[in-house]
């Protein structure tokens, strides 16, 4: 199933956004066994639609459109995809419910642009959108099939994993790529390579991929290989393999997450966790309660960002401040110690850093930061050097700190 | 000057690489004044090449390629560049003494493949690549111009600042296209569009774009035209005009971020600031310390996931919690007062909601938040509802609160 994506829309044209839905489409068809060939970011005119539909639909058996579907005037696809199939709007007593459900439901009155939402094209199959009010529609042609989709990311991610996916894998033969991903935390990408060197080498002797994919803080491999029963013992096999080697620092697969992980670790002993945050400035708080339901093991938390905060709030001492710094490891313990007592918590992670860019000391450059640890049973701070990137920094502190805390519930 | 961008490249298309070097050359050349109408991507194939670029010849002034120039066997466009401009390759001297010296520079020894790499079409002009081994092909035919990069973003951009921009200035007149944007909070797409339906219809009589660009919590409108100071006067009268109307949501242009333009006034005034979360977890405090130098206002927070924690940290009385539950206006105002007391601040913000999934009861559905704000003058709180998604609501929740700070600050 060869598949072009065209996105619609100036905003992607003068780059004021980036085209990562053309991406997520690529990395999901891939993965399913259908094949993007060609991507397009056109004008919102009805002469660039028309022109790289019709070029389109030439080449390939799947179109997706997206963008151009908003409630505003500036859309104008679902009129130019209309007069294209030569068919016309009417509206769809379905859609009008949702939509005018999906306003009172917020509270919310509806308008008449929103009323014209539920006008879609006759010739269209209609996708329900329940996350929008811009519907999905589906058009077949010879053979071939053209979706229209909104533009906003998480309408457009909705849509194709609820509806088009499933209905595409119906209508096309897909070759699929089996694949297994694992999250590693803590070891650079060169590192890896050289700990799984042997490993590697094997692997491509099996005729299977191996994919290193990095991101600030943490990084996937990512397995690859003809779909059989076969593939899939060899790969679980190093799987396997790599885990045992290096259990301190891969921590899940698939879709497991670092918080996922430490929370179903703290949820199962019935531990209870807070953080003490300077750097961070809430990050990691924000880190574990991305889980729902981490109520059952997040108390709380202190983002002591002054010197004052730290001293009333985790009871560090402020002559220790004075005399190491508040990025030291005599105020990372005592703010975990601190924490630990004044939040009620069993564990406490602490971290004092300099995320930059300012605010670098001689002998404590910007990425410098300390992570402390209290548990029931002792306290433990490590020092890291980050680099420059504010954002970076926090992030690949955050993910150090659970990671930390994963070693210490699993007694790696 | 139209533009055409074509992309090279699987990596593209299956989505392990982000499309940002089209992002970045369509920002650079709408501020110079030239009009990218089209960006694809297509396979490194010599038909899918010589196809994309016979079409986008047909379209525009000027075609940049990106990719497809490393040294290894997969890139075949400047062969397939050749046969399109029925030209040959040739050993370019001075490229190869760059190449030469790039290597031993290095320490490396110089490869086969790479000596091939100052094998270049005799018709093109040759840009010299200061920071890679691969040149730069400026082709000329028919008064239009084909350029052929490096897909590496730090090499491509160098080729495109050091020659490229400058030479394309002198051989074609760029109409540059004036733009401005302006950042809302508060009113969803729908709502604006109706209060400034007036307003739009006046720019849509004088040619002035306008366009609706939403995210969770926020939307960004951005007015094009073409440029001529009339324009810019007509553009900014429109914009002041949306401002004078609805000030409480307009909250900045161009660059400006909430998160920044209210640490601004609150350094202005020397006020400091700190937060008490509960549903948002920190995130509103992430966002506050993601300006650089907000430790100039801002001191800390509270993140109070638990009753106890209410009661204990910001003095929230725990027969509040008990009769009006945690997601209440009760609670919520004794969580901003008691926070602004303990963290010892001028400004306080809270917010107890219900993020989702879970955690809905009867009459007050997953969406729903409550957010305060402690002033020196006063305390308020308001209701929110919101929607389905946890990470939405949260960053709905953010950037609503920040939002209220502001109007507060500015008496709006």
């Amino acid at each position: 199933m060869n598949v072009e994506l065209i996105s619609i829309g100036d905003e992607l044209l003068i780059g004021q956004t980036v085209n990562t839905n053309a991406a997520w489409m690529g990395a999901e068809f891939s993965l399913r066994g259908g094949n993007v060939v060609h991507t397009t970011v056109i004008q919102d005119t009805e002469e660039a639609i028309i022109d790289a539909v019709d070029r389109a639909l030439t080449r390939v058996d799947v179109v997706i459109l997206t963008g151009g579907l908003g409630p505003t005037k500036d859309d104008i696809t679902k009129h130019t995809l209309c007069k294209y199939f030569n068919t016309e709007l009417e509206i769809n007593r379905d859609v009008l419910e949702h939509v005018k459900s999906f306003f009172t439901s917020r509270g919310k009155e509806m308008l008449d642009v929103n009323v014209q939402q539920a006008a879609l094209p006759k010739k269209a199959s209609i996708l329900k959108n329940d996350v929008g009010t811009a519907s999905g529609m589906w058009f077949e042609q010879d053979g071939k099939v053209l979706i229209s989709l909104p533009g906003v990311p998480y309408e457009m991610k909705y849509l194709m994993n609820r509806w088009i996916f499933d209905k595409l894998g119906k209508q096309f033969p897909m070759t699929a790529i089996y694949h297994q991903t694992m999250h590693i935390q803590g070891l650079g990408e060169s590192f890896l390579a050289e700990r799984i060197e042997d490993i590697e080498n094997e692997m491509r002797q099996e005729n299977i991929g191996l994919a290193f994919l990095p991101s600030p803080g943490q990084l996937r491999l990512r397995f690859t290989s003809e779909v059989n029963p076969e593939n899939k013992e060899l790969i679980a096999g190093f799987m396997r393999q790599i885990e045992e080697r290096l259990p301190r620092y891969v921590y899940g697969r698939g879709k497991e997450q670092l918080n996922q992980v430490v929370g179903e670790l703290l949820a199962s002993r019935k531990a209870t966790i807070g953080t003490v945050e300077s750097c961070t400035g809430g990050s990691l708080a924000t880190e574990i309660v991305g889980v729902p339901g981490s109520s059952a093991y997040f108390e709380g938390s202190f983002i002591t960002y002054s010197y004052d905060l730290k001293e009333s709030l985790a009871g560090v001492s402020m002559a220790d401040i004075k005399k190491h710094g508040a990025v030291s490891e005599e105020v990372v313990l005592q703010m975990a110690r601190g924490g630990q007592k004044m939040l009620g918590v069993d564990y406490c992670l602490a971290a004092s850093g300099i995320a930059g860019p300012g605010g670098a000391t001689p002998g404590k450059p910007v990425g410098t930061v300390w992570i402390a640890m209290a548990s029931p049973e002792k306290v433990i701070a490590k020092k890291f050097l980050f680099g420059d990137h504010r954002e970076r920094n926090i992030r690949k502190t955050v993910l150090t700190a659970l990671n930390l805390l994963r070693c210490e519930l699993l007694e790696l």
